[in-house]
């Protein structure tokens, strides 16, 4: 036979052998996955070949997207949080809607490709989100569903339901075992996200071996205590699996999980195994496995004509769906043309023309914390930015998040832009990456000293490049008196280190002001706004460069040429200015530069970085935190102060005292650098 | 009335109004308290007023602790996981020892004092643990419960049973919503606990106002999902909450956790209001307090003689429970002087003699990765090191942190020293804290990219300088396929921005051996140990001085002055060998300094830092990460070669090339350095 022929003989025996399209299709979707994952020799085939029933069921028969569009607006959000299954998600993006080739599923995990290990959010070819360290995805579809709910609140009317859409989920054993997991299904449950559904691959099994191991959790109860839907199925069995869904779409008020008993690398010879989860089966399990369901040995990513013809229906039923929703969203712009234009300016992501007119001007000579310098932004720009929506990890009080026409987003009413996180940073983290994603403006506060857990999300955001803002109060030992754990040293830093992560800590409620307009300009990444408790001295301009990063405050009055810049950021800044002072009267002239992001900074022209931070005069540079990477602007000829150990318990007047951060400290480093040099 | 007759009146008119002693000591403590509060002006008033009766009961019905000597290796553990209720423990531990004075009372808060903002671990003040970042506590906990088994299955003896206590928790709303509370509470569970009994403060208060904002959860149906053994009780009846702990006692194979209904700021005006949380009462409401309870007014910091004299009953009796224990360790010792000698070792926290000589050598020529070298010296040291307990966050195959001989720690066995923690990253840090505070060597694996799910963790080992060892492996884009979801590019700088953390990233097999040297020899404060996934060449002497933080691996072979220093780190240290072969060629001298930790090189003598890295020779580092940091050791006028952005998706060797980690652009980007300082 030639190869055509082989292949239309293979169809055949295939459709004889499986009557049921769907099930060939399983198959399908079950070698092209772990085609991929053996052609790249690196990857995970275990969950391909267990899930794929459940995903083909899901896909085949209830996922409401079309594959013609993968960005329509009122699609099903479907979340990969098991992301080690990425080879899976290709293959169901190759067969519906071709939006990877099969040359791509053969270039799985190679340079260049757009088939990375994990998923990475690529809208335009129906990757919703990027996931791969666990509990991340499931976390996020929380913030989806809540978008959903929250968009429908605002945009619905009588008989126009164009926001109206489930948010589906694949989570795995380790999704579940992850601490963030119960924290974003606690509040799910507590926002009654009925229409978030949650497909569990329970199949018993994880790197280490049986889950008998170390995670015995009775999964049904612990969801139940959260209020959830609860199913449970055999992740094998179609018919099971499509009427739990069926349940889970009927049931409104309570999130749903189906805990889908399934076998990791079902079919082949490690069915069961730990050795089926992150390692290509290899040729012989490969062969083996082909064989013992009657699927054609070559050639590797096989797609039998029945399986295109179902889905090409199944396309087509799609994009009909679409098109009754186009005709229905034409209508409603008639009807409600000013909703609609609205609508057009969230697709587009703009922010209304003007809004920067309303920020605050902040009265000269008030101390202000840059917390309460931040609220006081919020209260002011918030009735303007509709879809700007804000919370705090049980912190409202002491972030100043909560602004002042803000209603609390609690059900039955969706349509507050205020949640309460509860003492969740975590999930918070996550939950706005998931509103992100759904087109909202998220904010979150909690203290500085807690970004340490939510880390991981903000490592997500930064990844995805996701307009979001921390807002990280309680930013030095100036917190004072709770001491310690709760003084952020190292955070700075830490923070810092994050690609795509823009850290501002404004000097002033001036600069907090810019800090806000640059982070809600910004479009490609996150922004952490780091905040004091204390109150500090007005001292920028209500005009300020902030938005470039650093600038020069304050140049010697004497008109002198500076012998040295002090290069402060946040409270230190004022305590820089007073250093001036005392240095002009010993005859030394400084210059003060405020340098409120270093992203920012390092962005601009060298030109610019070379006029704000000329070569040759010297730099130290001030900021209540660990010194060692500010070499990277004051160099081995510069000098630091800061704090280089963990903080104490005092007033903070004190602690500035005790550790040196006083005009008088800086001043007389500064005299000696300026000796050490000399 | 002169005031010692006031004083006197006072107490007679509290004796009739509180027969009941027990009550009169609970609201002792809780104006103890609710006065240091007062007196800082800063502090939680909310939580001692609510848990003041469960915690007289527990205290003096059932801690097995002995006031005159905390630390008593069989006591009961305390743990208050709600750090903020500090000024509750340290009015414990007045009444109870005399551990803090009045004095001491009034200091809170305040610099130097004895009484921070938050409990900070002093074992001889008895201060178990630091606590304050919620669900830290309970974490830790878990530690601590699961040491007493491990402890008790190896000390334990027929009719001796030397380690035989109790772990008792104090959360709070906060430390269950955290993540790590069910990460921590599933292990718990998982391992059969028995002895673990936690008081849940719950009085659906927490900052933002109720818990019916955001916490919803049936917290008695999810703790049996656990299997927990669950008790709902009036957190203010004294004999309810004795009856369910002694049920709780009882109870000898699921944790216990006592739901204790309470109101927060009990009896003051703010009761049941998120007002009485963090902030004083303030002068009227403590005033109108006092009078409510009949407690007399002055002098603030008041303890009635019939409380003091009831608790120097109680004293007695829990240092005759001590004495009894200690009559029962010298028969102990007469019977088996081979196990007291290990438990005289084990108090003094020593390693066995000569353990060292059992470090492996490893063959020339042999490449290996770091992560497979740290696996081989744990194979080698497991057997010599009786308290070393290992573990993975479900990565035991990949970490490599199982070594041959190890044995399962699983109910009913408790003596084995390897645990699967599940992924659950954030629960391993926080209950290797447990156990290390309870003299056991933890270490424990993941991916380094998930060192985030741990930070809070971390940091805690650091606060309390606990020698914990954390095996990072997969350190950077060397992973290759797994993708920038998986490859660590800022975590070395996020890690070596905490304080007391040292973290050591050895080039090669032999400075892994090294490195697990000076971890296990460091007895103030957690090492990370930076290890690769791919496999190094065999690049350094057996004899290494890399617990010197760095050192000159290779001189020029010419005998030249080198022009420029290679400064590199683990994986490319090699490189940089290779870059030096170039650059010889080139007629160009440089010198290769392989640093395999920051901090450790940043403790030694300046004298030895200038040899190694001398003014006036300019420096190249390489590493695989965020290079902004490097400026510490290359200043303004070197260079760094690294990843100022995410990784990507393809085999390590494509990514090395593709991100200009090789010998060829090392060596280019040398030349290139010496040409612009030319």
């Amino acid at each position: 036979m030639n190869p055509s022929e082989s292949v239309l003989s293979s169809d055949i025996a295939l459709q004889s052998r499986y009557p049921d399209v769907d099930t060939l299709t399983a198959h399908t979707l079950r070698f092209l996955a772990v085609d991929a994952v053996q052609k790249a020799n690196s990857g995970h085939p275990g969950l391909p070949l267990g899930v794929a029933d459940m995903v083909t069921t899901l896909w085949t028969h209830f996922l409401k997207i079309n594959p013609l569009d993968p960005t329509w607006a009122n699609r099903d959000r479907f979340v990969l949080s098991a992301g080690h299954g990425s080879a899976l998600l290709y293959s169901l993006l190759h067969l519906w809607g071709q939006h990877y080739s099969l040359d791509d599923l053969r270039q799985f995990r190679q340079w260049g490709s757009v088939t990375p290990g994990h998923p990475e959010y690529d809208l335009k070819r129906g990757v919703e989100i990027t996931s791969g360290p666990l509990g991340q995805g499931l976390a996020s579809a929380v913030g989806l569903a809540l978008a959903e709910r929250w968009l429908a609140a605002y945009f619905n009317r009588p008989g126009y339901p164009v926001v109206d859409h489930f948010t589906y989920v694949l989570a795995s054993d380790g999704d579940l075992m992850e601490g963030v997991s119960h924290e974003a299904a606690s509040l799910a449950g507590c926002w009654k996200l009925g229409r978030l559904i949650v497909l569990y691959d329970d199949n018993r099994i994880s790197i280490d071996g049986s889950t008998a191991l170390s995670f015995t959790d009775d999964t049904a109860e612990r969801f139940r205590a959260y209020h959830w839907h609860v199913q449970e199925v055999d992740g094998h069995d179609m018919n099971a699996i499509s009427r739990a869904l069926e349940a889970a779409q009927q049931e409104s008020e309570r999130p749903s999980i189906l805990i889908c008993k399934t076998h990791i690398g079902w079919g082949s010879p490690r069915q069961d195994s730990s050795k089926a989860h992150g390692e290509p089966l290899g040729v012989d399990d490969l062969r083996r496995t082909k064989e013992a369901l009657g699927f054609p040995l070559e050639p590797a990513f096989y797609v039998p004509a029945a399986v295109r013809e179902h889905l090409c229906a199944v396309e087509q039923r799609l994009d009909g769906q679409q098109m009754v929703w186009e005709g229905m969203f034409a209508r409603y712009c008639a009807d409600y043309p000013d909703l609609a234009a609205v609508w057009q300016d969230w697709q587009k992501g703009s922010l209304p023309a003007g809004w920067e007119s309303c920020l605050p001007v902040f009265e000269e000579g008030k101390p202000l914390a840059t917390r309460s310098a931040s609220g006081k932004v919020l209260d002011a720009i918030f009735p303007h930015l509709p879809f700007l929506i804000g919370g705090s990890a049980d912190l409202t009080p002491s972030n100043n998040t909560r602004a002042k026409d803000a209603a609390d987003l609690l059900p039955p009413d969706y349509s507050g832009r205020y949640i309460h996180y509860g003492v969740r940073e975590h999930a918070m983290g996550s939950i706005m990456n998931g509103l992100a994603l759904h087109g909202m403006r998220p904010y979150g506060g909690t203290f500085l000293v807690f970004s340490d857990y939510m880390r991981p999300a903000i490592r997500m955001a930064a990844l995805m490049k996701l307009p979001v803002v921390y807002v990280f109060t309680h930013d030095s030992i100036g917190l004072g008196e709770d001491g310690p754990t709760h003084q952020p040293v190292e955070h700075l830093t830490a923070l810092r280190s994050i690609p795509n992560l823009v850290v501002v800590r404004p000097a002033d409620a001036n600069e907090t002001c810019a800090a806000w307009r640059m982070a809600l300009k910004r479009t490609d990444g996150p922004t952490a706004l780091i905040l004091t408790r204390q109150a500090l001295p007005l001292i920028t301009p209500t005009e300020n460069p902030a938005a470039r990063g650093a600038y020069v405050l304050a140049d010697p009055q004497s008109g002198a040429e500076p012998q040295l810049t002090l290069l402060a950021t946040g409270s230190e800044v004022s305590l820089a200015l007073e250093a001036q002072k005392l240095l002009a009267a010993q005859g030394t002239a400084v210059r003060v530069v405020s340098m409120p992001s270093w992203e920012l900074f390092d962005a601009q022209p060298v030109e610019y970085r070379r006029d704000v931070l000329p070569d040759g005069i010297p730099c130290l540079s001030i900021e209540a935190g660990m010194t060692f990477a500010w070499a990277h602007y004051v160099g081995r000829s510069g000098a630091s102060l800061g704090l280089d150990h963990f903080g104490a318990s005092a007033p903070y007047q004190v602690l500035y005292e005790k550790f040196g951060l006083t005009p008088e400290n800086i001043a007389s480093r500064a005299q000696q650098l300026l000796k050490e040099l000399a």
